[in-house]
């Protein structure tokens, strides 16, 4: 769990976003200042909770009078109408950042849900699923927590804290021992290198090599299989391209470690939650 | 389309969010400074083109020696296969900027993609389609671009440029008609006053007050028809609730005017697009 | 009345533009941190509070412990000698604090008093005094919330939240028609369109259109008063160009909905306002 | 003359302030792209110029390819007609970016031609205009340099570049000696010090001691007449309180050397200039 | 004292600088949210404390929670062991926010420790110990205040608090004379003016214009004790160049008034401390 | 080498620290617009290049006209009287970049050249010189930049990048055992994991645990040759603690991997570097 002082300055810009130059035209002009209210946040579907935080400090940025009590915690599977979180205080600033931390909730639950669903469709199998850079801008960091939340792993975080050498690299390098080679004697003894590969051919060169990870490049199960073997656990092996619900099993089942998805940060619908009125 | 200045903060700062402390490793240590390079941005699916002055931008911030030259401009519909710009100049750079300007091209892309969706469901009748406030944090402005690149309306980008009266205002006023008159006392002339109504008998009560629009929530396509006859032209009407591709032809022959959907961009599925290397 | 989220940005640059990089040479040289004081806010003159919010927070971003008990809130009206405020607790914070603290709330007061003078030469007519976005740089939200809390109304806060069509787009676009017609298509439900003209036949070639509100220009109250028949009532009417105290009330006189004013926000005196030390 | 790096952020943030989260509605509307026009920047009344570089910057910002070509240089003065610039261009941005330019170009205009008429009414002796830190928030670096455009001088930029000992640190102290005691032993030898007095008794303390000016607060033209030969020559004298134009002159015969003026910042009407179109 | 405000921004961006986008990965996999600790913030050498705002602000951004209480003062002098802070609260946000909290502490102390050292090889002199603006880039608030904290006194903060006057500057001007003269035209009655001079010839000439003090540029102590006899009280005379312990003691005997050092800022060592768990 | 895009808001951020508010009195007052001067950036001393692009744009946003002209490149070795590059244009804004570019430069290679140093006192061995976290706040990119000039490797670059477990982590897991457990549970597979070790019992027990690098901190060499030899090339080995000059040679001659200075960052000494007038 990150600590507010990394989600902050994420919820703080989407609050003033919502609220432009004028504030909240409506709940200004309507709601009394000193008019109480109890919402809850509540599940309107199935799903994993991921940025309770945020959504707190949505809250409590807006009016820190408001107090946001977590009835889960995320990584928390919810079934539709679970309350999630009870939220007390004044109501004009409820109103106010209701719309900014739905948002922020509804979008890392649906990762979370996301990636929840491609972990179930894995299970009995060794293969973990991890995420990809295909993040929403300005959300990385929220969006890999919610992968973590859904029981995934975190691949890389950025382009500097790992090490991925992709066909381009090697085109442009004149050969996969070219690159590995460069890169070898550029970074430090904390960073990992993983290469993508298309073809077994590509894998037999590489395992010559001393790297920590190869991606597997849409290569077929039976391929996939095939590489597995011949890695013999030297090497962790990341299976990425047409990643989706319907093919995890059979990729899982061909014993690699790791199966990655854009799909989960880049294309996952939200996890629909609502503020309903209590009293 | 929405000058550089107001674009650039959005690209710098996912840019610096993916090359972090150390940048990109893999490439500053593979790619020599003097080699260039030729790439093709190609769309592998059906869609709708937007968000090419962030692609442009997030390769000359990374280093304006990089020319982007568009070939299709936001708004136009491209096939499998398509040319949508070329890119040329030193290869680091373009490695390094690639994954941005994809995460911000796809994701604006399949937000247009799913308005055009939207609005080919409702041809042949008058009803728009428009947006929601249940945007990406961070990115509303490039969003309701989007919107309006596949076709669509902007409903309002804020809390702060135009007034909807919900049922908690209701709620807390005391009645429709005091929430409506709170509100006209305190907004100048050009700002527009929407009200939700869940029923027809509020509708019949909001009738006798001068708002701009009206929000049907999830009322049934027989209750809108209703409604549209109620109002008979003496505000905008829009349509709320359960909005999808399959629903959306029956709710645009109601007679509606907009139809809104969060969907389109909480939850539209990127639009695949890739760099292929020329030559 | 804007939430401390939306004020605390511009004060706190506001502090810090006054600290620069050594701080308050003076009082740190002079003030030991253990001495405490006791000041009133004190009106010098007649006028009418606004920004007592931001003066509260200039104190307590300097120093959490100074305690601001405001007596009087924005929208009053206040004699010379009138007490707006209490500020005790540390007295070397509240020197260091003090000249922001009455910058923000003296420019706000002011702005609130000019705009209470020009709608008290308009009481009797029906016509509002509302700003124009002749705003200071920076300042417009909080110059927007005094023109307010002086009893007038607000006009756009941007170019972003409504449409105002001007003689130099009405020529580019080749005539009235044109130009409003373009912007029909490409704005939402929820935005306004309001027209400035120059002349009568101008207005009756508006008529013809579906806008929202008219800004007539430099027109003479003769010129006004055939405007206000001619529309009937069928959209808002502005007054603009050479409004003053002493036009007003002919201006007010002639039927028009709002009067407009630059000079409201751009050179309007500010209130004289000072602290008093107490006992 | 300040660099471009100094003044750009205030700049791009008071565009961004206008444009909003939408941008400019009304042009992108009805201004093509490819649209060109030509403006004068032109003075509506008698005064002094400054904020060129403001304006320059805000239309370069908004469109990189429009020029703008300055025919005047701060400091000079205009009549009523005089062009001050020419800015040629994409008519689409120029149309966006006008209200910015010349909401920066009025107000510092406004503060140099008020600073001017003081000097004027000063001319004959030696004594010079100054500022006081009674500017606008977030502005303060410019209405300084406005200032010296106007002919006077900058007095301090902030509490942390001088120090000015006032009857609170006075008070607090314990005495005039023991406040410049304290500071004396704590800032460096770069730092000048003034100590504002309300008696010929305080000015009599005050000359025992090694300071660099004294400030005489809202003395009468006697009694600064008596300062003056008290002082003969020792520091520098600033005048301060109820300056006006009227006040001025016989405050300027006393043979003070500075009279400082918070009038010239805070309540200095804008000089009214405008953008015409030509040919 | 700098007051919180102005030390929070650079302890924020360290801090931040540190967590990254993932956080602390190792103390969130490993640490308990409810398990607590004690450390002591304990001197390893013999120094000068500076920078305790900047660790106890460290600690609580990161978790707000953690108490920190101070047992030295800036200023105080530490021998090796000595205890000058004790941290106590959630273990996790204490591990987290220790380098950066030690980073900034030891850094300072540093600078606070080298200067005074100096100030100890000028003791029995009145020449004071003053620092220049070879500061470390985003740090130089802090570093001043650490000198103040070591027993210097401050020079210069930046380009606009003070003139200084060097040879590239003469050069240009003409001659030392001319530069004097547009310099004391152009500034207010509160900037020092100080000259750099390289021979006694010049010294000789800038006695003849009012100026506030004299840089004596990389002079012999010989020539030291000269210019002290020509100057003969007048103006503040510093000794700059090849200061360094060894050298201060002949210089400061030659009776000049300031001896400026970069190293105390560019290339103190840092004092050692270090966070030691309490039972 | 950094993108510009990476570097830029440190250079700026520090001109606008040294500019303040006011701007560079003395240039501006003395130096006329057109002036025009070439400079030469010249070492002084003996050492290793870092930070040119810090110094090239110092110069360009401070007067995009200074034309900037690298010799060397960063890593180059230089001697007293090297010229590194020439800086070309006008003389006033070279002159107000100065010491920003200065403080970049020589603080940037004061890393390097210390960096080189140790690097050079391991010659021979299989050793490589790393740095740590103990970097100045703000310049960690920067800095460790600088190292990679100076021939070392990077250690991790912040918290969040890499695991280091370290004594408090496994006093608090309750062994060493359960801290490198949790790690590995939680962290993905790009992720690499060292352990801080104080005694061989520990690195026995580590050696049964998969992990990728251990630190021994703080072991005399006897002992750090007994853990090499028990490691025997299964992980990474990081000698830490007393690392100087002195010591360098004999720690790498015991064949660990790895030695990591926090010296080389925190308490380098500049390498002095001038500027010196072109004819």
């Amino acid at each position: 769990m990150l600590p507010d002082l990394m989600i902050e300055p994420v919820v703080r810009a989407a609050l003033l976003e919502d609220l432009g130059r004028a504030g909240d035209l409506t709940s200004q002009a309507i709601v009394p200042a000193d008019v109480s209210a109890r919402l809850a946040v509540v599940a309107r579907k199935k799903g994993v909770v991921s940025g309770l935080s945020c959504a707190r400090l949505a809250f409590q940025l807006l009016d820190p009078r408001i107090a946001f009590t977590a009835r889960l915690a995320d990584g928390d599977a919810v079934e539709p109408g679970a309350v999630m979180a009870l939220v007390e205080g004044p109501a004009r600033g409820m109103l106010s950042a209701e719309r900014t931390a739905l948002n922020l909730l509804c979008r890392l639950s649906g990762v979370a849900t996301a990636t929840a669903d491609l972990v179930a469709a894995a299970r009995g199998h060794k293969a973990r699923i991890c995420c990809t850079r295909k993040t929403t801008p300005g959300l990385r960091a929220l969006e890999k927590q919610a992968v973590l939340d859904g029981g995934g792993l975190n691949h890389r975080f950025g382009l500097d804290d790992a090490v991925l050498i992709k066909d381009n690299h090697i085109a442009i390098a004149g050969g996969l021992r070219q690159a590995v080679t460069r890169v070898q004697r550029a970074v430090g003894h904390l960073v990992k290198i993983e290469v993508e590969v298309d073809t077994l051919e590509q894998l037999a060169e590489l395992l010559e090599l001393r790297v920590d990870a190869v991606l597997l490049d849409n290569m077929s199960p039976a391929m996939m299989r095939e590489a597995v073997a011949m890695v013999n656990g030297r090497m962790a092996i990341e299976a990425s391209g047409r990643i989706s619900l319907e093919t995890v099993p059979e990729i899982a089942a061909t014993g690699v470690d790791l199966i990655s998805s854009g799909w989960i940060t880049h294309s996952a619908p939200i996890l629909d939650i609502g503020l309903d009125a209590l009293d």
